[in-house]
């Protein structure tokens, strides 16, 4: 039996793009004399839909891409994901469903039974779990369709009380297929591997495996579908951030045996692999809205020179505009070392003087302020300045502001709020400083793009004479520890204090991560590329008391 | 049995806080000899602690309040909300539960089954549902304890596929308790008697029901707790946005048979609960946060005179500051209403002219701009600059600012970000334009405390001449509507149509919903009043094509 993996990047409720994308997929898969053809997850609307599932119409029109599909499955077999409706009168209304199409017929649903509903997943918020199990019957095999999470409860200690798997494999199933919308993080793709070989050397029978390729806002999904063998072996392996097509006889599989697995991702290093996150990310939020050109402020710092290279290799170097805005805080090297960069990368720039602007705002001030001293108060004037300056040329010309905050800085509130945290996508907020140095240096690899004094000065938001981020934060390679521990680790005080830190060093930055939360409430959607990103998957109260 | 309800204003995460509330509490109803006492959901960590659950720390701290408060249970018994470690190896790691703590001991803990994961509701990400069923044996009595939610299923098409008290009422209990944190909106407090009712009837047995109180930055609790006999009438009735503590003798209230309910609220009109939430919402606010001071622009519309006379009910005129900003394009009349409003309520006011720095940023921004025609951005920048002016006056003073947007123009994206839109709290981002006018005529309702120019002049942004709402958005007589039959009913485009509005109209308006998608997620968190507020509540991609 052939089977063809449609790695494809859908766009949430664009049906009619989606529909054509399916469409062209399997005619191609028809052309190449696929038995069956397997998409992703909510391939049909885009994952995920979140709640536009609350409406009737949304659903209905995943309905009508079902129905115009199946039009073609005259010789071929279509699996794919949708939501679909649940007619019991008990229960949530939904599934999340895998249809099996053929004949120009939907021959079965199987919904899906376990639903993710922790950091970025909200799935029990839609859908009914399912509890009945069925065997697909194709072409002398006998599927066990699953979808996701279903394969992910397979050891132990798993949240959920059942395993599909467990069930399904009492009925005889000769191949796992898994539609998947699984989303990218530095860590997740060895994860993923892990649990689906367990999976396969469990029940000992081969897998095809179809995930999610590209971005939705800050879900950043990676592809990396592949087929094992009932070895264990990975035979095929598509694909990483870019859409994909194989087409894989499932049949002749078994006698690969080789503990070479042709895995490419692993050869790639956690921060190439955050790169080519985020300029996907980047990418696709450009595309799926309609945009092309972005602008941002180029202080002459790692961050924000960071920034403007993934923007430049996303977006191509006549769409980004680079804004200088100097103040009197601002260093020589700071304007130079910007300027070297949008020169090296080719990228146009301007110069903007904030000084009076910043005056005026002091001037019209003083009645009120009454001369009293100058404070953090006239360091935020000077970053909502450049903010107000950044929205003014994206509101002009149709520029999308891109922010620049790190996940260091938005962690302890060291940022200012409608100031430096504007913007319409945070590219770099899920990237500790210590990370943000790394992918400075793995840009750099073979020649230097970022200045090297952009790398090596101290980190200063210049907002006043001779200010550095080391005056009021401790050293980012303890801060980023003691963060990591608490943000990504969910350690307690206790637990991070006995791992060797300082205890008022912990209780003070604890105390400033949850004291910021408001902050990070405001924040632009932030592209996830941790396993625990602000946003979405971290959800914290504004108004509490706890470790404050 | 005398029972003790114990309504309290809990702080998320403040045990120690929570913890003396609590004990005072039980003291108090030790002296009034009662025989138990009853404290609402999740207690003793305040509701909703969100991700905090996922630390250790944070569950230890619950569990060492609840030992703390066992000492005092020598002669009365306690039941109290507390998260609870699940000791089996599979499932998620906590429960939802109520603990029934006596003679020093935690005599039995039962746990939530039925887990809202919906709307504001993220449960099901926390806990893991229960499929056990005890009774509680005390004094004689069988107590059916349940857990907010666990009521809720009563109905046939349920969204979830068990009922927990049928299967209590197997085991023959006399009574119920229920304990909740069970979130205000304008028709909740009458949906919540139906359903309690509804219980009563079914089951025959009288029941108790616990409800927190209390702001949680945008979630507001408004208690209620109450106690209905096996008739279906409620004996007693706790206070509305306020703590409130009741005795009852639960043996003696079967006699009252009444078509009179002593309840308060349903002769309260929709605007007035309106009206005591956001009063409510913004002190709890201040007070959980430590702050005591708010400022806010004063333009002589009616949203921010409806923001002023709130934040003067619930913080004291003493602690709010009105800031005027007038610009060339200001009408007389907004600056003499502002200033009437301001000297009515007593309320310190400051003008600050924005002209200044508006000027300077255009000047700045000219070599880019170019000569461009004026258009919207230089509107924005009139927005952002008042914007910039408040939080420097937030900055220096450590005034809190105050949003007001109202939910019609969020809804439409008819607003600047990082200009009008700055705030810590936003007000009445839940309230349509056309309530806030009813609220103004409330709050006027037997004085003209808000002057009457202010209710009765067309709706104006003032950023360009003559500029009025009625040239960029229908009347809000019909756009508050089809925003209402979208966001609060879920109704689609063509079910829209269908009930009699114009199709352009109709499409060009959910289109704007949609489409503005990425303004709200950069809004402060909105005082939560209606069924559907934008927020947590309202969970939607920004990068979609659905009906834009």
């Amino acid at each position: 039996m052939n089977v063809a993996l449609a790695q494809i990047n859908y766009h949430i409720g664009n049906f009619s793009d989606n529909c054509k994308k399916i469409k062209d997929a399997i005619e191609k898969a028809k052309e190449k004399k696929a038995d069956l053809i397997v998409f992703s997850e909510l391939a049909v609307c885009g994952y995920p839909p979140r709640d536009f599932l609350d409406f009737t119409d949304f659903i209905d029109k995943s309905y009508n891409v079902l129905y115009d599909i199946s039009e073609l499955t005259d010789n071929i077999a279509v699996i794919i994901g949708s939501p679909s409706y649940n007619k019991k009168v008990k229960g949530k209304h939904l599934f999340n469903s895998a249809f099996f199409i053929h004949e120009k017929e939907i021959k079965q649903i199987v919904n899906k039974t376990l639903l993710p509903t922790y950091d970025i997943f909200d799935e029990y918020r839609y859908f009914e779990p399912n509890d009945e199990f069925n065997i697909i019957d194709f072409k002398g095999h006998r599927i066990a369709l699953t979808i996701c999470e279903d394969l992910w409860n397979i050891f132990e200690d798993g949240i959920y009380k059942i395993n599909p798997m467990d069930e399904l494999s009492k009925l005889n199933p000769d191949l796992i297929i898994n539609i998947s919308a699984s989303p990218f993080s530095y860590i997740h793709d060895s994860e993923r591997e892990r649990i689906l070989v367990a999976n396969v050397k469990k029940y000992k029978i081969p897998l095809v495996y179809v995930n999610h390729i590209g971005a939705q806002t800050e879900m950043l999904f990676d592809g990396g579908s592949m087929v094992i063998n009932s070895k264990g072996v990975i035979v095929e392996e598509l694909d990483y951030f870019k859409e994909d097509f194989r087409i894989c006889n499932i049949d002749n599989i078994s006698s690969f045996f080789s503990h070479h697995s042709p895995s490419t991702i692993k050869k790639v290093s956690k921060i190439e692999k955050i790169h080519d996150a985020l300029v996907m990310g980047l990418r696709n939020y450009f595309e799926k809205q309609g945009f092309k050109k972005a602008v941002l402020g180029l202080s002459g710092g790692i961050d924000s020179a960071v920034v403007l290279v993934l923007a430049e290799r996303a977006l191509g170097k006549e769409n980004v505009l680079a804004v200088l805005m100097p103040s009197k805080y601002s260093s020589d090297h700071s304007v130079s070392d910007a300027i070297q960069l949008a020169e090296n990368l080719g990228v146009k720039y301007e110069t903007l003087n904030i000084q009076d602007v910043v005056d005026t705002f002091e001037n019209t001030l003083q009645p009120v302020f009454n001369n009293l001293p100058h404070n953090v108060t006239e360091e935020n004037i000077q970053a909502r300045t450049r903010g107000v300056l950044l929205m003014g040329l994206s509101n002009k010309f149709g520029y999308i502001l891109l922010n620049t905050s790190n996940k260091s800085e938005l962690a302890v509130g060291y940022g200012t709020l409608y100031g430096d945290m504007c913007g319409g996508l945070s590219v770099i907020g899920d990237v500790y400083k210590s990370e943000v140095f790394e992918l400075a240096n793995f840009i750099n690899k073979d020649e230097e793009i970022i200045p090297l004094n952009t790398i090596i000065k101290p980190p200063s938001a210049e907002l006043r004479p001779d200010q550095k981020d080391s005056d009021s934060l401790p050293d980012y390679s303890i801060l980023d520890k003691i963060l990591y521990e608490y943000i990504e680790l969910h350690q307690g005080p206790r637990e991070i204090i006995n791992s060797g830190y300082e205890e008022t060093l912990v209780k003070r930055i604890l105390k400033l991560v949850n004291t910021n939360e408001y902050k990070r409430y405001q924040t632009p959607p932030i592209l996830r590329v941790s396993p625990k990103a602000f946003g979405m998957g971290r959800r914290l109260p504004i108004v509490a008391k706890y470790l404050s």
